[in-house]
């Protein structure tokens, strides 16, 4: 293997890892963990795999027959799905019912956890920002946003807000964080920023030209941290908005970037 | 994307595709194609996958159904069992019975057709050697040695000598290249170089440390040609003992290396 390349030449020991989704073209894992597996001197490579959810089943039981694969990261819409067809869950992705990383074990078993929250939690702490003793707002209670949350409470935040359109789903999440962070201090929010130190966008609202803004951030601090989880556009319509406020913006790739560090050690754990 | 990389970065839009095989360690495919996809600025990645024959079925059925998934390379074990679960045979692929290669066309139906014998034949000639009107011996009329053979009738050679332990096996090779190429001079030979101009071991023997000669290559002249088609080890008994005599030898890699052109041209042909 010439070390000299920026990334070593792939040959039939190259073990075997992919990240499965639908859509697929937007995701930023092959980029993220094939550097890692360059940094880390490890001969593996991770593709993108375009998986259909009536094919998830039959991805999974190829996943496990095949010898070389090694590990897949899930992204939507298969994360909840998967949970159920796996052997083993981790803590966090027991907590959310959503798998986003699975690790075949040397017995052949599957475990799944869920790295998304701790990986936003991550990605702001990169930055210098941490959440414990803060008033954070986090506007959708779908997938991510339960991620998000969940991790934020962990970090001993001083209060959370959480606000979605569907209010049962809401107070689903306000139950479950309250049943597993005991003295969090969570409870159902307006869609309006003011008064908070962290406001976290964690609906698609802003993915599509022409959408609103998911919170009303009128008259924010100069200091208050505006978060988007979006990908693409990388720069949302609230983040412009909130630059133009002069808070301090932090966009979706940070939750992606944030989380390799913790799959890496999930998927190459030191001690088994 | 870094054209300054040796080896541009893999993302989301990578299309993909895949040696398969059991065993898989031993393959030169993903540094080839990936070298060829790079020559050609071509955004693929081409990657081993150690798939059982018990997995064959569910690996073609989950290479039907994924989106972004385009071709694959079949290697030992599967050849022949895939010729039944694909949808079109080219033309060599239907005369064998064995495909090494398939690509899925653009209406989703699998087509599979197969380069081995086209690959030793251009990696003979990619050093000067042209087998019209050539005395060939091939030891061994398993799958290589049918590819082979059936290459080697097709560039016209002036004589063709088959040996096969198994002499039902080898009457079936010579009564196929017999159907397939009219006037075609191939007979059954015992494993005796001497009169020939080029001699090709197609069979495994020399794999394991402490294998026989599979042919008598006593007193072969010193510009006879003396092939192997094993990949490992790349020098084998034979090679080394025609080396003692002065012949011209030629080793297994150039055979992949020769069909590297022909399946890049079969997976993305210019015309459709």
């Amino acid at each position: 293997m010439n070390t000299a390349q920026a990334t070593p030449a792939l040959s039939g020991t190259t073990r075997l890892y992919a990240i499965i989704g639908d859509p697929i073209a937007q995701v930023g894992s092959p980029r993220l963990f094939n550097a890692a597996f360059r940094a880390r001197g490890i001969d593996a490579v991770l593709v993108a795999m375009h998986v259909a959810p009536s094919d998830l089943g039959g991805m999974i039981a190829i996943f496990r027959a095949m010898k070389n694969f090694d590990g897949l990261i899930v992204t939507v819409p298969h994360k909840i799905q998967v949970a159920g067809m796996i052997d083993t869950l981790g803590g966090n992705a027991a907590r959310l019912g959503a798998v986003n990383t699975i690790r075949k074990l040397p017995d052949g078993r599957l475990l799944g956890d869920n790295f998304d929250g701790i990986g936003f939690v991550r990605g702001l702490a990169g930055r210098g920002i941490e959440l414990a003793g803060k008033k954070v707002l986090v506007i959708g209670a779908g997938g991510a946003g339960c991620a998000v949350v969940n991790a934020i409470a962990d970090q001993r935040a001083a209060r959370i807000g959480v606000y979605d359109i569907d209010a049962n789903r809401r107070d689903e999440l306000l139950r479950s964080v309250a049943a597993h962070v005991p003295g969090a201090h969570i409870e159902a929010s307006d869609p309006v920023a003011a008064g908070f130190d962290v406001v976290v966008n964690c609906t698609s609202v802003g993915m599509k030209q022409g959408d609103p803004l998911p919170v009303d951030i009128s008259g924010l601090a100069a200091r208050t941290v505006v978060a988007d989880i979006i990908l693409k556009p990388v720069r949302t319509p609230l983040l412009e908005a909130a630059a133009r406020l002069g808070c301090i913006t932090h966009e979706g790739p940070a939750m992606l970037e944030g989380q390799v560090d913790a799959v890496m050690d999930f998927f190459f754990p030191t001690s088994p």
